[in-house]
Order: structure tokens, then C-alpha cells, then sequence
């Protein structure tokens, strides 16, 4: 089965060993920390933070969803060559309007790499 | 099978008659009128322009989809209630690397309205 | 927008000149035409009848959906090389528990020619 | 972030102390041991095995995918209701061409509960 790979479980040696591999994997929540009640609260996933993912037809990200605890709150699929195969990262935007405090994260399918988490991200939501 | 109703095909009286039915199940392309070559590239697709589409557990938005002429570029697949119930249009925004100038368009799925077209958007890729 | 390419509407001259390429696209359902009320009921889908599409890493088949009337039952989404380029049709088989009388039909999108509907299968269930 | 969770790792007493839980939220790969190179070969997956998942509005199977180790090969989406709140297994059959051996698993989506994954399944492929 796929290993799934999430920043908490690695470790620290290999993270440093192997950076680029790990960066360009993994999948990042960018948003405030606070949300207003009821109100649309945009979150991006961004893929890597110094290093870019391939974009080519057989090395992709092919899926990145975005997560609230347990609850999937959508996910996206993406078709190879959307990026070109240009140094971009992958991106998306998702618009959620919260009710309650969240704790989000994202997962990203890379289609040599397997399955790839987030760090969480806390959301308080406030009146 | 499922009627694919586009904004060209649509009666001008039926539209008007049903407005807020056509507006609220019409996706919009909202995007710069020209992209530079190679550039990272930002495309929000929105449901609805006057009127909000109801995001209940038995009538919501599950799919839209982003393409470039006969080319689905991605596709997002939403859970019911990520916008939970509010007044607030469904909304996503992709973001592409565009290399020649492109005619994008959006298509969405109603879980109990069927399939939807928004009008085409030529983009002109500039270096 | 993506023309969306329907058996009923193709003309059929212009059918029989690309009777490949027509044949290849066309995802059909296969089914019992009775179901019994309340069981479960096997729905393949299946794309082509005398002619396999290929599965290149830049043209597949990336997604099948199957609808009963205006909404969407279930879609599948494939990663290129699946069928590992080999002559053989594209398959699913899904499973449907109907309560009332259905008028199945299927949508394919290929990465190269965009979206094609199946015919119109009507189903009825009996108790 | 979602606690994956896989039939390896859990305790054999909270197995056993909610059997239920778990086994209505286990995907299973139900096929052959061998696949003959090139041809056809039908991959099943099957939520539970001795308890059926809800198929709730607000608690249903939102997703299975079809891995083969680190690569996603197949994903479907399915909408509310599909299995109409009856006592039946979500089950969806998917069809691949093997090249080479293959260690098959499956994951699946609970919209409650978050994401599971199946048994790994080894299978030769011979000429």
C-alpha cells in the first residue's frame, strides 16, 4: 500500500538529506488564522516552498485535497502539462465559509510519488 | 441523459423568465483578457453572478470543471456544506501556465440540475 | 466551451466517414433493462465497440460519469496508462440500488477530443 | 490532519471492541492472485465484508481510489444516495492492463470518518 508521507513522521536526518524531495512533495495550507463566522475564508494549497514539482506526463501532481479534521471538503484533479513543465508551483484556491474552529490540512497525489500530507493548520473562527 | 445547457443555446426569453435559475447554475470565467507566456496564470471560476447557488446536502455544486477548448485543464469535486448554507457564490480559483493563447470555459455539475457551460473567454498569450 | 458530442445529434454521414474515431469515443452503458426495486444493479460502462482508444500519457480517457437523468451518480477518474497502451477497451462496473424507474447515460472525457454523451438507457424496476 | 487508517496498524483489541467501525470502513481488493500480461484483468473493491457503510446524505463512501504501490490508478467520486440507504455493499470494479507484477490496495473516503485503506494484495503477473 502507498506509504503515506506526512512532515510529522519524518524523519529529521532524512528530511535534511533528502530537501528538495520532500519540499517539492508536500503540500502546504497558506490562510489567515482567524476567520470570521460565516463569512468566505479563502485557502490556497501550495506544492513545495523552494523547490517546484515536475510537470510532465508521466510526473505529476494528479489530485490535492483539501481536509477539515476527518471531513474531505474537496479535492481538485489536475490534467499533466497545466503547468507546462515550467518552474511554477502547483496551486489552487479553495473558498470555504467556516462555522466552527477548524483544523485544516491538505493531501497531494504525486503520480510516481504517492500520497503526501500537510502540516495542519488551526483556523480559529470568531464572531 | 443530461441536458448540457449553455449560455449561447439558452432562449433569451426562458432566460429571463428563469433568471435566477440561469444565474445561480452558471459558471463564470473571471480572468485577465491576456497572460504572458510561460507566466503563472490565475483563473477563478464563480457560480452565479446575482444570485447564490444553495449548498445543502441534497442540492450543491459537486463539480466544476476548468477547460481550454476540447481540454479539461483540472476539475474540483466539492462535499456538501463547505459553503455551508450561506449566501456566498461557490467559488475556485486554478492557476495555470499558459504557452499559446487559449479559449478557456467552465462547466459545472448541480446535483439535481444537471450539467451546466459558461460562456467561452479568449485569453491571448503575449510574450 | 467544449463541443459536447452526443450520439443522437452527430450527423450520420459524417458518422460513417469517421466511423473510428465516433466508435472509439463513445462510452456506452451496459445493463439489464429490468431492475428489482431495492437491489443492488450492475451498470458497466464501456468506451468503443469495434475500435480500443488509445492510452497515451497525452490522450486518454481521463474520466467517465454516469448520470440517471439530470444527476450525476458516480464518476471515475483514470491516470494515463492504465490499459498500458494495449487493445483493450476502457471498463467500470459500477453498482446502483434503484428505487424508481431510471434513464441511465454515460459522459467520457478524452484528454484530446473533449466530451462525448452515451445514449439514453432507460431501466425500468419492477418489484 | 486525517488519521490514516490501515488494517496493519490497528490494535487487535480496539479491532476486535468496535468490528463494526472497522469493517464497514474497510475497503477490500477482492481478485485473482495471477493476471496474465497484457490482458484484461478485473480489480474489485468492496466496503466491508460483515457490515454495510450508511449511505446517508451527511455519511457516505464520497471516494475510493485503486493504487498499485506508490501509483494512483484509478478514482471514483460517488454522490449521496447512489446505494439508496439500503443494506448493500459500496462496491465499484475496475479493469487494468498489467504489465508487470503489481502489490494492488485500495483507500476509501468516509465523508464522517475519514480515510481508510485496504489490505495490500500481491499479484503475479505470468505470461
Amino acid at each position: 500500500m502507498p506509504r503515506v508521507i506526512n512532515p510529522v513522521e519524518i524523519d529529521a536526518l532524512e528530511k535534511e538529506t533528502h530537501k528538495d524531495y520532500f519540499d517539492r512533495h508536500s503540500p502546504h495550507i497558506v490562510c489567515d488564522n482567524t476567520a470570521e463566522r460565516g463569512k468566505k475564508f479563502k485557502v490556497k494549497v501550495l506544492m513545495g516552498n523552494d523547490y517546484t514539482h515536475p510537470d510532465d506526463a508521466d510526473h505529476y501532481i494528479s489530485n490535492i485535497q483539501l481536509w477539515n479534521r476527518e471531513t474531505l471538503i474537496a479535492q481538485a484533479q489536475f490534467s499533466p502539462g497545466m503547468m507546462s513543465n515550467n518552474p511554477e508551483h502547483v496551486e489552487i484556491d479553495f473558498y470555504i465559509v467556516p462555522k466552527v474552529s477548524m483544523n485544516l490540512s491538505a493531501m497531494a497525489v504525486c503520480t510516481k510519488h504517492g500520497l503526501w500530507q500537510s502540516e495542519s493548520r488551526e483556523v480559529k473562527v470568531v464572531d
